[in-house]
C-alpha cells in the first residue's frame, strides 16, 4: 500500500521507520536528513533528553535498560541513542541472562539506535545532535544518549541534554580525580553503579567530599546508589531526573540552558563545516603538498603555513 | 647593559629569559610570538619530545621531577612544559618534601614552563606546540609536556611528542577500560607507578592483557614500574625512553610521525583561527542574535542556521 505522506510527516506521525531512515540520512550527511530535520524541528523541544555518560565498563547500558523498563510502566515512549563504541546497544550484542535488551527490541514504545565514532568528533556530534532532535519530533516522551564520560572527553556530545548523568562504579579512580581538579563537570546526578560492591561506600564518601568543594548552585547533585543489573536503585533515579527537570523549568534555567547549547551547536556546526571544507579541499591540492613538505624540512613554521592555506582559500587576507 | 641581539637570536643562544618572553607572546597570541617562531623554526627538530599524559593525581609531576633529575645528572638540558592545571608545576605550589621542584627551578639547566588551560582548548594546543617549538629551538636536549590524558582528551596536545608515556596508578580503572575499549589510543609506554601499592601487581596484569589484544607494530609497549617519589624505576623509564626513540629513528617512522603531526597541526591552526574569526565576529553581531533567537524558538533549525552563518561570513554559497 502506498503511503503518501512524506518520510518527514511520517517521523511527526512516529513511524518507527521513517525515524530510522531519517537518522540514517543524517548519519550519512545525506542532505536530504538536513532536509527532514529543518521541516520537524518546529515540532522538537518536547522530550524530555537526558545524557548518561561514563568509563566504558561502568554499566551504563544495563542502567539505560533499567530505566527504559521504569519509562516505558509509566506509559511513556522512549528512545535510546548510543554512541558508546563499547556499548551492547552499540554493538547489536545481548548480554545474555545478564539484561535483557531483546524485550525492548520487541517494544514499540522504544526505539533504540547506535551510532558509530568515525572518528571525525565533529561529525559525530553534529549527527547526534541532529538524530536527538529527529527522536524529540517523532514524539518519544524520553531520549536518553549514552556517551563515554571519560575526564572533559565528549562534552560538545552531551551539551543538549538536559539533565547529565554520571555513572560510576567503584574503581572509577581517575574519574573521581578529574572531577575533583575541575576538569570534568560536575554532572546534574551521580550514579554510583553496583552498588553493592563493598568499596562504594567508600566510593560516595569520596563523591560527597568532591560534591562538597564544588561551587553550590540551586540544585544539589544527588548521588544515587543502584544496582543497575537487578533494577535496584532506578525508582531512585527517575525521581532524581524528574526532579532535576521540574527544577530547572522552575528557575528558568531549562530555556537558559537550551539557549546556550542551541548557540554552541550553530557555532560547533558552522565551525566543522568551514573546517571539512577546508581539509576536503586540501587532500588533493599539490600546492599543501608542497607546503607540507617544506614544513617537515623546516623551511616553514606550521603557522605560516595555515596561515598560506588560508589565504589561498581565500578566507585570510594575505 | 644593551644587548643589540634580536628576542630570537637570544632564544637560539640558549637565553632563558627570551625563551620565557617569547612563550609568553604565543600565549598571548602576540604576531610578535608567531613571528619568532617564524623564525626560530629552522632550528627545531633537535630535541627528544615526550608526552606525559595521565589522569590527575597519577603522579606525573613528581615522574617529571624525577626524570629532570636523571636527565640533568647526565649532562641534557632539560624543558617541561605542562598544560595539567592541577600540575604543581602549574600552579607554582610546592609539594613540600615530596618532591623538590625547588632544585629545579634553580638549575640554569632546567627550564619549567606552564600554560593554563583556557577554555579553549583549539587555542591551548595551539600555543602548546608554538612553546614546544620554542623549547626546542633554544637548544633543550629533552622537552616534557605534561598533559590530563583521561579517556581520548587531549590526543591532539599530545600529538607533536615522538614518544607519549602514559601514567597510571593502581586505581585508574577508568584509563584501563577506555584502553581496553579501544577509546584511548595505546601509548608507546605505560607507567605503573606507585608500584608499592598492593594491587599494582593486578594492574600491571591488566595492563598485561589489554596489550596483548592491541595489534602489535614493530614495537613493543614496556610497562615500566615506578614509585616517582623515591626516584624508583626511573632509570628503566629514562631506558625506554631512548629505546623507542632509537627504535622509531631505526625504522624510519619517526619522520614519518612527525610529518603526519606537522600536517594535522596546520590543518588544526587553520581550522582553529577560522572558528576562532567566525566567533569573534559574531559576538556583537546583531544579525546573529537573531539567528539564535529563532533557533529558540524552533523556528529555524541549527543546522539551516550554520549554513546562514557561513553565507554571511561570504565563506558559503547562498
Amino acid at each position: 500500500m502506498a503511503d503518501d505522506r512524506s518520510l518527514a510527516q511520517r517521523l511527526l506521525d512516529g513511524d518507527r521507520r521513517a525515524l530510522a531512515r531519517a537518522i540514517s540520512l543524517v548519519e550519512d550527511d545525506d542532505p536530504a536528513g538536513w532536509e527532514i530535520v529543518r521541516e520537524v524541528y518546529p515540532r522538537t523541544g518536547q522530550a524530555a533528553v537526558a545524557g548518561i555518560t561514563g568509563a566504558p565498563g561502568a554499566g551504563k547500558s544495563t542502567l539505560i535498560s533499567a530505566l527504559v523498563r521504569n519509562r516505558r510502566e509509566a506509559g511513556r515512549s522512549v528512545a535510546v541513542l548510543s554512541i558508546d563504541p563499547t556499548s551492547p546497544f552499540t554493538q547489536g550484542a545481548l548480554l545474555g541472562d545478564r539484561i535483557r535488551l531483546t524485550e525492548h527490541f520487541l517494544d514499540k514504545g522504544v526505539f533504540i539506535r547506535s551510532m558509530a565514532n568515525r572518528g571525525a568528533l565533529g561529525g559525530l556530534s553534529e549527527a547526534t545532535l541532529q538524530a536527538a532532535l529527529l527522536m524529540d519530533a517523532a514524539g518519544r516522551d524520553d531520549v536518553l544518549v549514552e556517551t563515554v564520560g571519560v575526564g572533559q572527553a565528549d562534552v560538545d556530545v552531551i551539551d543538549h541534554a538536559d539533565t547529565v548523568v554520571l555513572v560510576l562504579v567503584p574503581g572509577s579512580g581517575d574519574s573521581i580525580q578529574a572531577l575533583k581538579a575541575g576538569i570534568m563537570e560536575i554532572p546534574d546526578i551521580i550514579v554510583v553503579n553496583k552498588a553493592d560492591h563493598p568499596l562504594a561506600e567508600t566510593m560516595v564518601r569520596e563523591i560527597r567530599g568532591v560534591l562538597s568543594l564544588a561551587p553550590q548552585g540551586g540544585w544539589r547533585v544527588p548521588i544515587v546508589k543502584t544496582e543497575a543489573a537487578r533494577g535496584e536503585g532506578v525508582d531512585t533515579l527517575v525521581e532524581k531526573l524528574v526532579e532535576h527537570r521540574a527544577h530547572i523549568e522552575a528557575e528558568g534555567t531549562l530555556s537558559e540552558r537550551r539557549r546556550r547549547n542551541l548557540r554552541n551547536e550553530v557555532l560547533a556546526l558552522a565551525a566543522a563545516r568551514l573546517r571539512r571544507r577546508l581539509e576536503a579541499g586540501l587532500e588533493e591540492d599539490p600546492h599543501f603538498q608542497t607546503l607540507i613538505a617544506e614544513v617537515v624540512e623546516r623551511r616553514l613554521d606550521p603557522a605560516t603555513a595555515a596561515g598560506r592555506v588560508l589565504e589561498r582559500e581565500g578566507v585570510e587576507s594575505a
